[in-house]
């Protein structure tokens, strides 16, 4: 059955791979899955079309036959239940593995969205210089918990999983921060996960949607 | 083999089940699980032998055997896949049940614990009164999505699942606020869910621990 996801016909992040459907776009890639792609423009994505598929008016979408989910962590955990290559056989270590997925989403994500919607959101507000420094504490206290459990780890438990998937597509957030670089494993981390050839196809691939439109 | 969950030996919520633990013995509940709690102060959740098991230094976390988790949305998902009761057993509505749990946790939480924290870290700043429009702005359009796609239905699709526990249980920390009042669905769908006799268990269970202490 083909696999069709959903994507910004025109990133706001100009193909630097922030959008959500990068996450998705990876993880097709390390289990193998060829999949299709309907770009969307952001009055498409407020239709009730988009919006009977993702009720919150985002993307990306997953179809797959009678299948349609949204959500990132939800899709890559369907992926990686369907396709060996992103959660470790032992029961254990997968539930591991999937708190690891939830972690990044619910954890370390929403301190890192929040200083990010105050940069464009507030950024001329009087008070924003005042609030960065409460903002940035917040990230880095997901991040110095993280970094401490990663150690001198190659990946946050065992071998490669779609916890450190998403995790390392919320760190990427902070590429062009400077808030990575109190935490010495982080960026290694992160280069380890973007040397991966699946990661790189990925990439590649949103990329040249911005790319073709450039 | 026993499961142990821990929680705060002094919930900041005074017993009106906002703490996380709620969320997994509500979901041990509707499974008919039997389990344990073990109670930290703040200072023990912040110990290394409660870091071991979370990284983040917080509550709840979940002991079976061998395996340690963290992460409610983890815990619940594994409860879920073990027992029956709070995932259906097609595979496709099992897949869209747990998109509403990442819904929960990544797309409705995380501006609701935004607009929180702005009342206890920043209530007293001269820019709160001006950011909270902004603040309630974003959970509204959470709550007008998802109040949409709710409609007249009992549950968030078909029966009971963990996507609507997660859900209830994320929209509670709105009780005490008007931003309910806007969606008239939503009220009902909590009470609804509150009525369910494994709430009513965990809820006492947890209040409880307030009341032996209080």
């Amino acid at each position: 059955m083909t696999i069709t996801i959903t994507a910004f016909e025109s990133s706001p992040d100009r193909g630097r791979g922030q959008a959500r459907d990068m996450r998705v776009r990876w993880a097709l890639e390390e289990v193998g899955q060829p999949y299709e792609v309907r770009l969307l423009s952001f009055a498409a994505m407020k239709e009730p079309a988009h919006i009977a598929l993702q009720p919150f008016g985002q993307i990306p979408t997953y179809e797959e036959g009678d299948l349609a989910l949204f959500e990132t962590g939800a899709i890559v955990l369907h992926i990686a239940g369907r396709h060996a290559g992103l959660l470790p056989e032992d029961a254990n270590a997968r539930a591991r593995a999937i708190a690891w997925m939830f972690a990044a989403l619910n954890t370390v994500e929403p301190p890192i969205v929040e200083r990010e919607a105050a940069g464009y959101a507030e950024g001329d507000k009087p008070w924003h210089r005042e609030r960065m420094p409460m903002l940035d504490s917040r990230v880095h206290a997901r991040l110095e918990a993280l970094s401490r459990r990663l150690g001198a780890g190659e990946w946050l438990d065992g071998a490669f999983s779609a916890g450190d998937l998403l995790m390392v597509t919320v760190l990427r957030r902070l590429e062009r921060t400077d808030l990575l670089d109190a935490h010495a494993n982080l960026r290694p981390y992160i280069a380890r996960a973007e040397a991966r050839p699946a990661y790189r196809r990925a990439f590649d691939a949103q990329h040249a949607v911005f790319a073709r439109r450039a």
